[in-house]
This record gives C-alpha cells, structure tokens and sequence, in this order.
C-alpha cells in the first residue's frame, strides 16, 4: 500500500491508477473470501479485535494529530467529539469486533428450498454481495465498524474515511490488515483509501471499473446526496429520516405520551428520532395539551398550525418548510389532521420513506396505516428510536436504507449478501 | 394517451414531455396499485384474457399491417416469426393471463418473522417495487405478458416494444386497458410508449424523473449491453448465458450423454442452452467419444482444443474466441482440463454468471462447485436447460438477472417486489 505522505499531493491521473489497483485487489480478495470458512474469518475478527487493543497507544497519537489539525481548522466542537477517540472508545471498537465474530455466518445459509414434481431439488443459498465501498465522514469507529461488517459477510471492501481523521483511520486500519494477516486471509479484503484527494471519491462513485459492487455512504445529508445523484453503482443510504407519528382518535394517552417523548427526545440528532408529530383532530383537544406539556418539559420546542397553537400558545407557527425539515434537535412540528387518511397523506408527500409510527388502539387503523405508508420501518405503539439494527436484533448495522432495492431498512450482514440457485437433479434432462 | 399517429414524428422535446407525462403517470397508478387487493388485481388479469380473446380480430389486423412492414423493410425469417401471431398464439397470450391471475400474490405475504425481548414484533412484508420499465424487441407477446406480471406484483410498468411490431403491441395494449378499466383499476397501470422515436428509450434510461425504479430489457446482446451501459436506474438482465457443463472425473457416463445432448439441443437457441463442455482429462478417453457422437447425431458441430480433435478427428479447432462464444445454435466447444480447479477457473474467466453445470457421483465435488462457480444457477446432474423460472415452480418470469443486486436468477413476481419492517409494539419506548 502506498503511503499517505507518498501521494498525499498525488495528481488526478496518479488518484485514478490508485483507485483502479485497489479496485483489482478488491475484486481478487473478494474471490478468496467468498469461499473463506466461517472460522477463518471469525478468527480474522478476533485477531482484529486484539491488534487493536494492542495498538491503542499508536491510534492515540495518531488521533492526536488528527484533533490538533481539526482544531486549527476551526471546526465545531460536535464534529470533533465525533472524531475523538480515547481508550475507552477504542475498547469499544475492539467489543464491537468481537461481536461481529459472534453473529451467524449469512454466507451459504438456505433462505429457501423445494421440490419440483420432476424430483430436482432447488434451493436458493446466500452468497456475498462481491466488493462493497464505504464512504464515511469523520468517525474513526466506522473504519473497524464497517470494514468488520463487509468481512463477515464474504465481501471485501474499500473505505474512504473522511479526510479529517485520516491518520486514525490508517492506524485503525493497520491494526485490521494485522489481524487478517494472522487468520490467512488475503490482506486486501479491507482496503483504505490512503489520500486525501476528493478524486478519489469520485473514482469509487464511477465503480472503480466494474470492481465495486456497491455504495455505502455514511455521514451527512450532503455527502449521501452527492453520492446518490453521482454514483453509478447501486448505493445503499437514506437521505434523511423525516421521521412521523400519528396519533389516531383511538390512541391510548399514556402510550401517547411515552412514546412521542422518547420518540423525540431520547436522542434527537439519531435518524429515528421524531420531526413531525400529526393528530387526529377528534382528540386533539383532549391528548394534545398532555402531549405538548410532557415534551415542554423535557425543553422540546413545538412549532405547530394554527390549530396547535391555540391548544398551545407557547408554541410557535410551523411554516411549510418545517414539514419537510429533519431537525435533528429538540424542536418538533405538531399538525392537526382530518383522520387517518390525512396522515398518510401527510407522509406520503413530505416523508422520507425511512421510519413512520401509528399510535392507536384500533387494529385495522394500524393495518391501513401498514399498508398505505411506504417507508421502510413501520411501527405500531413503539418508539420510532427503535430504527436501529442492533434494536431488530440484527447485531450491527453499516447504515439504514431508504430505497426499494435490494436492502431497505436496517443494512446488517444478511443484507450485505446476495444469492444463488442451487439446483440438485439425478440426470434430469428437461422434456 | 396519444395516438401513434399524431407522434410518430415527434421532435426530442415532444418525447422528452411524452414521456414524462408517462412516468408521472405511472407514478400514481403504482400507489393505487400497492394497496388493491388480490381479488381485483386477478379480476383485472382475468378481464384482460377475456379482452384479448375478443379483440383476436383487431390483433389479427394490427399484426398483418406488421408483417408486412417487416417483410418489405427484408427482416430474417426467424425475426419475423417471433413477430408473427395467429389465433393459437392469441389463446397462449389469454392463457398465460389467466394463469398469473392464479399465481401467490407476494404484496403482503411475510417473508421473516421474530420477537424481540421487549415484546416487539418485527416481520418482514413483501411489498411492490414501484414503477417497473420493460424494453423488448419485437415478441407482442411480452407485451401482455410483462404487463400482467409487473400489475400481479403491484408494480406500474412501462412497456416500450420494438417497433417493428408496434400496431401488434398497441393492439393487444388495448385489450389490456379494457381489463384494466373492467376492474376498476388505474388504466395508467400498464402505460406503452406509443412513439417509434428511439429518444423515448434513452428517456426511460435516464429514470423519468426519478419515477422508474428499475428496467428490464429483453432481447438481444445489443439491447441489453445498451440498456447495462446507459441506465441510471437498476437493471435485472442478463447480457449472455454462456453456459458450461463440466464431467466431474466421477461423472456417470449414462447420465453425462443425457444431460449434455438435452443442455445443448433440445433448444439452441435459450439463454439455458449449453455453450461449453469441460472434462476432466482423467474420463476425456473413455467418456468423450460416446458424448460427442451422441451430439454429432443430433447435427451439433463440434469446436474442440487438441486433445479433444484426436479423441474426436472430425470436431473443428477451437479458437479463444470460442470460449466466449454464445452459440445460441448447433454448436459446442470442448474443451479437456486437468480437474474441478481448471474447470472452475475456466468458468471464472469465460463465463457470464449464469447457468453452469456439474456432472458426478462426488458430492464433495459438486459441493465445491456449487460454492466456487459465481453464477445465478448451479446445477448438479441436470440440464441446464431447467434455468428458466416456470421450471424453477415460479409460474411465469420476466427474464433472468446475473447481477448481484435484488433479483438473480429467474425473475417472477415474487422478485418484483421490494420488502418493508412492521414493527408491532404496546407502548415500548427505548431505553
């Protein structure tokens, strides 16, 4: 690999031939380790996890270096913390290694089998998805994270971490290439992008010749909005999480009220958390003042109509934009709505298919509303925090995903997989 | 919707708002489509059927104006009989809407299914794509039967025909929308471009405004490479099945001639037919000859490497080109190689992803085979000819997909689909 001061000031010609080699050696590691055992490859992410452990103190002064240079780049103090990293964090990364050793192996898995009148046997199996490129912004964790994701699932991948952490991400990264050395698997299943270089984005945006299979883009909404209007390989993201709940006439209050609350307020830069709160307005008198008063409290801000407004007086006016605004803070838009079929009209223009909830205690509300919202996550009385992997019981996910293909919802290592037919006869020849 | 006439000379920016108007279009029968239950979607299949039946005159009509444009414009005998319909082939095209009709609907059938310690249940449910786009060369009956496969799954689609056959396509089109109306179901369900402007398909390609969510092309090499190369949206295809049949050193003779002859000739001309032989060099003497003469009585030519023309003096030499030839016609290379690696290795460099096959009586043979050939179908002891979705139990495919992405393999209704999370709670809020 080459090293960062080696093509730190690389030109454009110098950034593609790079990014074309580390394509060519993604796609052979990726042949060997389509077909790496399951032991092999949890015995890589175990050695990873030691390797890491056993480097702190060179990622320390390596993130050091990284926090100074932020620092004299005037960035904000919430982007900093983000690309932090002490030893506490770096334990973290090396538990989060060997909980990705923990999880099923999908590879080679039967997700569906049967037979045919004429005796053949048809199974469809898992297999990887081939070469996965991640895009990230300044969190070192997502180096191991992501690079241990795509591993378990038989994909090799290539990271571009944000250019701000550039030296934690190579020394996270040599901590990995070490632990796949040690387990025999080929060292160029996880690749780092070793330049600063925007080209170098742009060279995986283009599919790296037909070596990346496709795009994970984790960070803010204009990094994932540059990557899905230019890639031209399948990518895997949401824009943003224009997340809604609606509270039907025949919702419980006190479900109401735990639920928007967390729903809100538990995390709110996080993309469950809640933007837009909508009630049925045959209830509105009653559930609402309870509602507004419980997320008050907890120092949420209500931007709401006219109608919420006069529940409210503390409230102030919602314009059109604040109902395709994802806040990501403590401020809330609350719309009164005609019923239920308003709500999901409310969503269906202003939402972003990523997570919607339904409060009610009537069953088919519940199921219309299942039916008639196309988000990814639907949830029925529970939180909208819960859009998260690991709450599925999915044990890690890269990103959530928006789109209708291939993944949609929480990106975890069964969905970092593809399949095959496999097809067993005893000579049938077809008539 | 426009009648052929007044665009056939459409200008680029009539196109451009044309086919807007039809994504838009699409767009809004696609979320009326999403949530309209079995019964009216198979009422609308069955009213289609009745409707083409009826209109078999009209059709009959349409086509003879085809014909005749073909012949006079010197189309290949083979091109115009795929263009050709008659009354048989109109009671085919009724039958094969009648049998999706009966065919699973996949919208909200659940594909997974678990409970989480809090109480919350998670399922996974089938969902529609969208707006699906088919591209076909000139087979009117893809027009009926794309159409009615997309609306099973509750897609919109938009079907752009070759245009030799563009009366035919518009006629049974027709039908179509009149069972469509019968139903009560959007007539915009099912929309055909009505222009011959070859603009009209780069306009698909580039996704109508976002209001295309994937494209299928069926036809030939030039169709689908154009369609791969161009599309900004995902695309199920396959560019070739250059199909392979390797004899395992513990192949069974009986069944090797079987199933070789049935791969290569029962039709030559499907994207399942066998292109490549490979033997191993142990057998190649004692189960060659019988196999090749097998195939010579059949009239298939033989293309063989050296050791293949003096176990067979009357094949031809094979040249490189041959082992990435798609004969799609009477004829094979052979080729003799040193064990299961080199015929994976082979298959690795020469093939197309799609079908391959192993012939033995070694299930650790076939096992190794099965995980290291990367293709959508892999068989053991049978004809590779089975790689087509109604063998496969799927009732009815659109095509088959080589990608990794979504769909691989035959592609029916149930790949048409896309999946949501519903999340059924009592009130659980997250920690």
């Amino acid at each position: 690999m080459l090293n960062t001061s080696e093509v730190a000031n690389a030109d454009n010609t110098d950034v593609r031939d790079l990014m074309a080699t580390i394509g060519k050696k993604a796609r052979a590691a990726a042949r060997v380790l389509a077909i790496a055992p399951t032991s092999q490859k949890n015995k890589g992410l175990e050695a990873m996890a030691a390797a890491v452990r056993a480097a702190t103190p060179d990622i320390l002064k390596a993130n050091a270096v990284d926090l100074e240079t932020m620092k004299a780049n005037g960035q904000l103090a919430s982007f900093i913390d983000r690309g932090t990293l002490n030893e506490e964090r770096i334990e973290a990364i090396a538990c989060a290694l060997e909980d990705i050793a923990k999880l099923d192996d999908p590879v080679g898995s039967t997700i569906a089998e049967w037979k045919r009148p004429n005796g053949l046997d048809i199974s469809r199996v898992r297999t990887p998805l081939g070469v996965i490129g991640v895009i990230y912004e300044s969190r070192p964790n997502v180096t191991a994270d992501a690079g241990a994701l795509c591993l378990k699932a038989g994909n090799a991948v290539v990271l571009r971490g944000g250019s701000d952490t550039i030296n934690s991400n190579l020394a996270i990264y040599k901590a990995l290439q070490a632990g796949l050395a040690d387990a025999g698997l080929p060292v160029d299943a996880i690749q780092i992008v070793p330049v600063k270089d925007r080209a170098a984005v742009g060279e995986m945006l283009k599919g790296l010749d037909g070596n990346l299979d496709v795009i994970i883009p984790r960070g803010g909404k204009s990094l994932v909005a540059r990557v899905q209007d230019e890639a031209r390989v399948p990518v895997f993201a949401h824009l943003e999480g224009l997340v809604h709940i609606f509270i039907d006439k025949k919702a419980d209050l006190d479900k109401a009220i735990d639920i928007v609350v967390n729903s809100k307020m538990r995390r709110t830069g996080i993309c469950g958390a809640a933007e837009t709160l909508l009630v049925d307005e045959a209830v509105a008198a009653t559930i609402l003042p309870p509602i507004l008063a419980a997320l008050q409290e907890k120092r949420c801000q209500i931007r709401g109509d006219e109608e919420v407004m006069m529940l409210c007086p503390t409230a102030s006016e919602a314009t059109e934009d604040d109902w395709s605004t994802e806040y990501l803070d403590a401020i809330i838009s609350v719309k009164i709505v005609g019923g239920l079929e308003e709500a999901i009209e409310h969503i269906g223009t202003y939402g972003s298919n990523h997570t919607d909830c339904i409060i009610t205690e009537d069953q088919i509300a519940a199921r219309k509303f299942f039916a008639q919202v196309d988000s990814a996550i639907v949830l029925h009385n529970a939180s909208t925090q819960f859009a998260d992997g690991g709450e599925f019981g999915m044990g890690a996910e890269i990103g959530i995903a928006t789109g209708r293909m291939h993944a949609r919802g929480p990106v975890g290592v069964e969905q970092l997989t593809s399949f095959k037919y496999v097809v067993r006869g005893n000579g049938q020849t077809r008539p």
